[in-house]
């Protein structure tokens, strides 16, 4: 076999996703797109906004000789200066444009960022629940992931991170708003983080490096506001993308943004742009970084998402689901009825309804409901899932097990 | 330091690709943009035709919602079908679009190609010169680069080949039209490795697997065809992209197309769609997909670039520069004067003409001219070329060296 033996396993293992993409689009065929309620995709239905289609279009118009040609690898600079530009405005801090690299979206930010800090066999601690593909970008740079359970609303358990920190800790790896959860961390969990980390890394003498996957960021509801992880904490990266803020993820744009603060800045920063070139990115997309320059600030209608979270998160409860109320993002991680999420899922899935298994966000038991999808995929759902809720509880666990 | 060491490593390594970039820029400064004569980057200088400006323009115009939005991880369908169907044209070989992924550019295919194939450990071959990125892709997966010569006319050497084949050996890149060479490898070196392969494979009882990075695949001069790789050895895949052929590098589009004949094809498929989606890729960039359809043969004008290597080729040696007669792509590979290539790369430099070591490509004693650059770049660095090999001869090589 000429495949190396880890995407062997790791094709193996998704083949799930990929039963599950093939069952959607059957269903969808058989009984219509329209009748089919897809809430297993983080692809967002919001349109972006007319001033980020009108950029796009009018970066596509110029002219000038060379506009389709390579850009630096760390991006254009008056894009990466508008960026820091940006995080100084919102988060205080002294960011200029020697500490962004723009990249092939938040992805391609966490592949690079892994690859500059990570060397073979060291460890990056992940927080469970995780998003589902966290453990293949580690892999992907000899990493191990470690895999640390959190308190029960879904914050991080410090206790059980400060435990499982070992002199092979390169990095963690956190996401706020969280997906799959919705989950922001506050101010409070930031700051107990960090000092944990700056204690933690003199202690074996390293710099841990704090990895935030913000693509959410600006999706928060009620005010809420995400903490600056670049003010909190010097050895930190942040990584984000326009993806989901401006509803663009096809056209793969993201950045880094390091904390002046880290350690051996200007050989980390040089470390950063040598990864996103070599892993193959060589720079983000051209067009798209044109493109973006003027219109950083024009994201997609987040009252949209919030009035969906409202009347969703509802509807759930009056069902009986166990939720939490998500404080950004746009997911809900509810504990399934039955112990065995799988078998939960197959449940909506006879009511149309297709949503993930938590087990692949490392949390069995659970599972994850992407709402980015129209108001009227929500509205047709809300029958089926009181009719799952109300079969797994009326038949044994141990007898649906069986006739699964 | 934050920074894992290989990165620090390669960071080191490549300051002098940054130095000269950072003097190239001071020089330009200096003595003004038109009058340094810069042949350091492989960025073509040619416009895209204006069929693949308007195509571009069309494609971010399209208002249809969601067009911005996440493509499968292959690719659009009808893009992959269209290059399936481009290659079926042209090799006459059945691959349909189950044998293709788009990519981010060749750069992001090999390291997508490598990362499936590769088991951390194994053997990459890749032939000397070989393009000076290469050993970091190869790195990038865990793999081991093993160099091995060529002949005198760049052409590969079978017999070393097969010389340095071992059981770890899981892949042997080329690439043709060559980067820095300008090498074409014909039919018969072709067919002979392709055997060489075979037999090798099943001796040690795996399948070789023959990477050919073909991003120059059109770019070749007096009717000079590139034979199939895909018709020649089932275990093999080719990847391209759309940044020479038609000047677009910067907006990150190529593909990896596979032989049918690919053993356990339909696994090692889902092992690169898989490796695309985790290395942080998740997909080529949707724009430059919609766009290329319709453009895949409007080329740039491959005319230009042969009357450039005509032009060009007879003046370096009427000055007395030893080098081959590129059948493809558009790079010179000549001996420098000198044994020392660094040394002989600052005389050219001292006349602002700005080349590259062959030591980055692995081959010290030779310089690379990249001529995707106007006329006028050439015309006005003939001068100091001449001077340059003057300057060179007229000292001798020791004392030159000491001066340095």
């Amino acid at each position: 076999m000429p495949v190396a033996s880890r995407i062997a396993q790791f094709t193996e293992e998704s083949y799930w996703v990929r039963r599950m993409f093939e069952e959607g689009s059957r269903l969808k065929k058989e009984h219509g797109a329209h009748n089919v309620f897809d809430f297993s995709l983080g692809n967002p239905d919001l349109d972006p906004v007319k001033a980020v289609k009108d950029s796009i279009l009018e970066a596509a118009g110029v002219n000038t000789p060379g506009i389709h040609g390579y850009t630096p690898h760390a991006g254009l600079p008056e894009l990466r200066a508008a960026v820091a530009e940006m995080i100084q405005k919102d988060e205080g801090i002294a960011v200029d444009e020697n500490s962004i690299v723009m990249t092939a979206g938040a992805t391609g930010a966490l592949n690079v960022a892994i690859r500059t800090v990570v060397n073979p066999g060291d460890e990056v601690i992940i927080l469970v629940p995780y998003f589902c593909e966290y453990p293949y970008y580690i892999d992907n740079h000899g990493g191990r992931a470690i895999k640390v359970p959190t308190l029960a609303d879904f914050l991080p358990d410090l206790g059980a991170i400060d435990a499982s920190i070992t002199p092979r800790t390169a990095a963690i790896l956190i996401t706020s708003p969280n997906n799959p959860t919705g989950r922001v961390y506050n101010e409070q969990v930031i700051r107990g983080l960090a000092d944990l980390l700056i204690y933690r890394s003199s202690q074996i003498g390293r710099p841990i490096v704090l990895i935030a996957d913000e693509p959410y960021k600006v999706i928060t509801f009620d005010g809420v506001r995400v903490p600056s992880i670049l003010q909190a904490y010097p050895n930190s990266m942040t990584v984000s993308s326009f993806g989901k803020s401006h509803s663009i993820p096809g056209e793969r744009l993201g950045y880094i943004a390091m904390s002046p603060g880290m350690n051996d800045a200007a050989r980390t920063m040089d470390g950063l742009i040598l990864s996103n070139r070599i892993l193959g990115f060589v720079h983000a997309p051209a067009l798209a970084q044109r493109a973006a320059r003027r219109v950083l600030r024009d994201i997609i209608d987040v009252s949209v998402y919030q009035r969906r979270r409202d009347r969703f998160y509802q509807a759930l409860s009056d069902f009986g689901y166990e939720l939490i109320w998500p404080e950004g993002a746009f997911y809900f991680f509810p504990k399934t009825p039955l112990p065995d999420d799988a078998t939960f899922v197959e449940l909506l899935k006879k009511r149309l309804i297709l949503t993930v298994p938590g087990t692949g966000y490392g949390m069995p038991g659970h599972f994850r409901i992407a709402y980015c999808v129209p108001d009227e995929t929500i509205e047709g759902s809300l029958r089926g899932f009181e009719d799952a809720i109300d079969e797994a509880r009326a038949v044994p666990s141990g007898k649906m097990a069986r006739r699964m």
